[in-house]
């Protein structure tokens, strides 16, 4: 065999065999040799080297069957961090986690919406070098920053095509940034960040088909197929605000007529309400709701139905392990979740209602952080 | 390295330089060692391989840019076939298909509506026995029979969950052919066989991200993406006939309100037709469009309007390159496609317009034979 394919495949080996440990800790050398069909000289001569760079230990002995003690394998998760960060409209959050995905320092400042683009940047990078000298960290030990944005964004280029909601287009966050930190950075969309952290560590771990839907401010999706985030041919895939739920219904700001996002997005119910009463924000029509005044009622019973069909919709196309609600909305008035899901046994088509589990985030709002940071890791992590 | 590795990573690498001849040819060993970034010592080993197993010919000589003649690489097609059978309420389609995907013997056979089950198994066994004999193809070529069926398939023990067409439930065609044929069988929904047909030598070919759209008496999609079925956590995904297109529209039989089939299946056409006028067939509602009368050119046109609004949702959630649109309805009433594209210019989301491709099938009535045949192929060929 060739000298090239023997390295490629000796690295492919070990990082197999780090996965299988990062995953299924404590093991021994005995099961992922098991598991993996290599040979026990190999994954000795494997985890020697993962030892000397730092990502595995031993840790306790456990008498196996025989009555030999075996050694355990684990993880170091300092070896190596990433800082996560979210970039939203009122608020900057900051995370470090480190290799297992625990987030060891967190940071969150609140962002002025009259701030400039390099406002931002030049305060992100210096919460993040505090946050990183304030819980003494090496520098060296960071191998990136990941961040979480809401809108378009070219994440190959760094690019942040448009975001309504911070104000920005056409900037190069990750070049900006890499300047102002010297770190390299890697940019996504924010619901996509968090359906990585879900798919990590939260309530679809290890799932290979995944839906995050986010109602909120805006309304979208994102999709993990295969284990991976499924991104469609021109990055657009998800966009659940505007499929068509009904083609008399009202105008959309896209040029169509009855999007989805024109029923149930923050600034659609706002704009209802304010036909019934003078309001000042989401939070009002929440109060009504909760107040028990019969218009909010209606709107949110709206609201819920809308949501259900098109969790019903999602499910039909892309028959997902698992669906997840989350966005302000969900987290504001987590009272709707309950008539969502009533509504969704109505609404979901039979053969797919046994085995569907519609679920709800747990990572709340740490979820783009931690799912920005995990994200950086997979792709910044080079291990020779 | 491990002796198992070796054997495995060997068997991945011929299978790697029968791909590339098979997608490239005609090619030269060079080109070959250029794209893998194997050495040409390996390549020239795998190739001698592939020869003596009679997968490779060499072909021309051609003067390369230094003068000297190199010589080219191609598969030979008739290495093995696979036979592709599409099994439809009236008719049984067989065809014999050969290494690179080519039709080399077709024949079809009308099916009686009141044929039993194993009549009509019968009926393929004999037929396929027949075709094979009379292109003097031999057995030992033959690694086994693909077959396209409509309904919901368990393509993994061979079952025919429930085919309304067919009116089959729960009955195992894998096992019982095979025993008639003494082949080896594959079974898969007919839609997903066209996809691998269009995927493999059609309009979507060697596209990673397609879509293909069936509407006929029933509305279904198949999808492709990174290159292979998209089946989902059920093997569900692409329902699109139930998801709904309006919420206070028509009751479907599945329980549910404003299903897309409720609007422009052959069966909904047929009944809304009926309620201004005597009709036969769907064929009847066809012929009063073409001649001009009002009714059948209002139900068309809001059949194309909800082909068009199908066609945006899909596009918003799975964003492919390319979707195709198939069936009965478009093969026999192919005016249609116009108005269809019309009115997708008017209800796309905008950022999607310009990158997607909007096609039809060009494979005809022979896509599900033909799929069925190479996904044969894809599943039963075994390189040693």
């Amino acid at each position: 065999m060739e000298k090239q394919d023997q390295l490629l495949m000796k690295k492919q080996n070990k990082n197999l065999v780090l996965e299988i440990i990062k995953n299924q800790s404590p093991i021994s050398r005995m099961e992922i040799a098991k598991v993996t069909g290599m040979s026990p000289t190999s994954i000795t001569r494997i985890v020697n080297e993962l030892h000397l760079q730092g990502f595995v230990r031993e840790t306790e002995l456990v008498t196996s069957g025989v009555g030999r003690k075996a050694v355990l394998l684990d993880v170091c998760g300092d070896v190596l961090y990433t800082v996560g960060v979210e970039i939203d409209k009122l608020i900057i959050k900051i995370g470090i986690v480190n290799y297992v995905g625990e987030i060891v320092a967190w940071q969150s400042i609140p962002r002025d919406v009259s701030e400039s683009y390099y406002e931002t940047l030049e305060k992100v990078n210096m919460n993040v070098k505090e946050l990183i000298a304030k819980n003494r960290i090496l520098n060296k030990r960071i191998i990136g920053i990941g961040v979480g944005i809401p809108g378009s964004i070219d994440y190959k280029s760094g690019v942040v095509k448009v975001s309504d909601q911070l104000k920005w287009k056409n900037v190069n966050i990750a070049k900006d940034l890499k300047q102002l930190t010297a770190f390299d950075i890697m940019i996504d969309n924010e619901l996509k960040m968090k359906i990585v952290a879900e798919n990590s560590k939260g309530i679809a771990k290890d799932s290979q088909n995944a839906v995050l839907v986010g109602i909120g401010s805006g309304i979208g999706s994102a999709i993990i197929l295969n284990g991976e985030i499924y991104r469609g041919d021109s990055n657009n895939a998800g966009e659940i605000g505007h499929t068509v739920i009904d083609p008399t219904g009202n105008v959309c700001n896209c040029g169509k007529i009855g999007c989805l996002a024109t029923y149930i997005s923050e600034g659609a119910l706002i704009d209802d309400s304010r036909k019934v009463k003078e309001i000042d924000s989401i939070d009002d029509v929440f109060d009504s709701y909760r107040n028990g005044e019969s218009w909010a009622i209606n709107i949110m019973d709206r609201t819920s139905t809308y949501i259900a069909l098109a969790i019903s919709n999602i499910l039909c196309l892309y028959n997902p392990e698992v669906i997840i609600l989350s966005g302000n909305t969900i987290e504001k008035l987590p009272e709707i979740k309950e008539p969502i899901k009533q509504k969704c046994e109505l609404y979901i088509w039979e053969p797919l209602k046994e085995r569907i589990k519609i679920a709800f985030s747990q990572l709340g709002d740490r979820g783009v952080v931690l799912g920005a940071a995990i994200q950086a890791q997979n792709l910044m992590l080079d291990l020779e």
